[in-house]
């Protein structure tokens, strides 16, 4: 198999939170250091980034409270983690290398992200459960 | 509040398979590199690393089939992303400053891990719903 992707580190790790007040005291306790928090219209979520190092973070709460996907999976089960972000320097192009796998995006992607940037969810139904997302920042 | 850890970058993300050879594909395809797979009998589990520059993922499979926290884990919720670890310098230390934050280790631990590492799995009940592995590397 041909690997499929040029550049793929993990760009974050994405942890649903009942509240950013609530969920950032962990990572603060852990030595992390705390971005501010901003609102993400599009996806329906409240973002705050946590970094250790090169480590990075994101904390997301559902916003308005109650709506979009973050509600949905914290009232199916629970706080804990996401989804993976990996960065990518061409989203468009790796969604068609990862089509020829049978890993498709999501409905709806790619769209805009945090920051500007282009962003993909893959169907975890075709990632062996893990929701991954593909980050490309725009320079 | 004050750091409580010193020194913790990310060591891996662990994802739970249903077995190492359906899972490993996905990571192939995004272009990781496969380590040999190895078993460790005290976690019930047999592990193999997919590696992307500094970013180690590590499938896990119940071993022997259907025993210990990962057939638990599969059973209940099916395959996805199970734990993170974190890096630790000393193990014992963290522990007992986590401790001072209410964060606990789950009974058992510290254990021995992968390699000879320490490990330490702190309870998710303390730690807004992640599942957490301090490892520290025996140099």
């Amino acid at each position: 198999m041909t690997p499929a992707l040029s550049n793929f580190p993990l760009a974050h790790l994405a942890v649903a939170v009942n509240s950013l007040a609530d969920g950032a005291a962990l990572y603060v306790a852990l030595g992390f250091t705390l971005g501010e928090p901003e609102v993400i219209a599009s996806q329906h979520v409240r973002a705050q980034v946590a970094s250790k190092g090169d480590f990075r973070v994101e904390l997301l709460e559902a916003h308005p409270e109650g709506t979009g996907p973050i509600a949905k999976f914290l009232e199916k089960r629970g706080p804990g983690i996401h989804h993976i972000a990996l960065l990518s320097t061409d989203v468009e192009g790796d969604l068609e290398k990862l089509n020829d796998q049978a890993i498709i995006p999501l409905s709806g992607y790619p769209a805009t992200g945090m920051g500007g940037t282009v962003v993909a969810f893959l169907d975890p139904k075709t990632t062996g459960g893990v929701l991954i997302e593909l980050v490309e920042r725009k320079s």
